[in-house]
């Protein structure tokens, strides 16, 4: 059996990112954490590099626009996941530009880990942070590197443990906003998931030259099942406040950044349904939850019982 | 009397370039608002730009990315405007390169009307958002292009109308989220009035290459303050969550783009303070409420009234 392909993580301290490279260890990849030397002396980040180091991850210093030592760190490895921030999706094409000049790596998956840039109907400004994602396949494609999109749809750790209410870290117990009427279907996966599928899929190639969907089957909800879930588990009723399409694009008309930003997101998800309204075609894309089942996926229900 | 400088704005259907278009027209200026061609297909916006003609503004097709037509536009005016959104900061560069192509622009007032980047105390994500328009200040200051930077701190139109909360459109009547133990003030400007106090700068030689700051006496408040004056409002009592600064900081770690944006805003304005932490020297900066005394700026008590 082949040696396990090294792997290179960028971002791996993000709010992903540490899925990613808790992943790559457990999977036994020989794991490698670009971190830039100002984010040891974060005290949240600096507990978390401890236990990289703890997990047998190797930590680089640099950073994406240190140009020499990226190409040293990419000369390292074989596979690069990027898990930058949204504020970092246009500088990727700096890191593109090292994997080129490396011309050793087998697989690159750019930060994507959200809904397809390719296929969405989502409003501004969420269009023109998606064309930002867009514009990185494009780039990597024109350079021919060989590549994996994961699509990973809605993180259960954001929208399924607040309900998708901001500045809590629980679901509610007294009242939730509802963007759109409720009716229209999310997917959710937890960042854990979407860390075990995305180090699966770095050296399968079923998934190479192509978007990877995670779509686990028990995780297509509504806005009203997933509430309806939670007052079941808490065996109490909410109070719901529901704000429609055009009172929702009024919004975010209306909103400064990043609100605007989070309110269109809402709109892309839980009025267009954009996790879920379009067919994976073989041309495109294959199904995670499909590839890998022996992933024993969590389910929102189960994810949920952790806050009641 | 000299002839009134002729103005164009980039952003003006956005939050606040609506604003400066009419704070434009209103004192006279010849206006010209830059919008793209599929902007008009937008119901909302086409109402506004509808608005706009209607107040005796000038409809220019273009995009920030079409140099020529950029070019062309510029050399119409004598004054630049960007209220171009958060997402676009970066985009910025090729306006820059396009007013040193023109070589008539007087002034430029790039997308600024927020917090000082060169002057915060933020943590990430927020940091490099800042350091985005920091970069813009430098390029400005490398062509030497007259430039006008507004610091026009907190936008009354998000932070009051909401009381910070997020998917809301007027203040919360029964529980309220408190960023920060809730005593340190922040500076709340009415987007109206950010729009006057920026269109009497444009050709004020005493903001040329200065910071214009927006700091009406009136309009300091800490949290705890601005939910106070909204309970005496409605004779009604809210309850009140605090996320203190650490939890806070780990909730900003833990969250995803652009939730951890809005935390990470949330906790310059509300935990450090940054609205008014610094004094405006006269090397660097001039006040807005003082340089033009004649505005009668809208306080944030008569504000919160159109809610009651």
């Amino acid at each position: 059996m082949a040696a396990k392909s090294k792997i290179l993580v960028l971002g791996g301290t993000g709010h992903l990112g540490k899925f990613i490279v808790k992943a790559s260890t457990e999977a036994g990849h020989p794991t490698f954490v670009l971190v830039r030397e100002n984010t040891v002396s974060n005290p949240e980040k600096s507990k978390l590099i401890d236990t990289f180091k703890a997990s047998g991850a190797t930590l680089l210093y640099g950073d994406i626009s240190d140009h020499e030592s990226l190409v040293k760190a990419l000369k390292e490895v074989d596979v690069v996941i990027s898990a930058v921030g949204g504020e970092q999706i246009d500088d990727q094409v700096k890191l593109i530009a090292a994997i080129k000049q490396a011309g050793n790596i087998k697989r690159f998956l750019p930060s994507e880990f959200g809904l397809d840039p390719d296929r969405h109907n989502a409003v501004e400004p969420v269009i023109s942070y998606l064309e930002g994602k867009a514009k990185i396949r494009r780039t990597i494609e024109a350079e021919e590197i060989p590549y994996t999109y994961v699509c990973s749809n809605a993180f259960a750790g954001y929208w399924v443990s607040t309900l998708g209410q901001e500045n809590v870290t629980a679901p509610p117990r007294d009242k939730v906003v509802i963007l759109g009427d409720g009716n229209v279907e999310g997917v959710f996966v937890t960042e854990e998931d979407v860390g075990t599928y995305t180090i699966k899929a770095v050296e399968d190639p079923r998934t190479l030259n192509k978007n990877l969907y995670l779509r686990p089957p028990a995780n297509f909800l509504t806005f009203n099942q997933l509430v309806s879930l939670w007052e079941n588990k808490i065996k109490s009723t909410l109070e719901k406040v529901y704000i429609l399409e055009e009172q929702l694009l009024k919004l975010i008309q209306e909103s400064p950044f990043p609100s605007n930003f989070t309110l269109a997101l809402g709109h892309s998800l839980w009025v267009k349904g954009d996790c879920s309204n379009f067919e994976i075609e073989p041309s495109f894309g294959v199904e995670g939850s499909k590839l890998y089942p022996e992933v024993n996926y969590t389910t929102v229900d189960d994810y949920l019982n952790a806050f009641v």
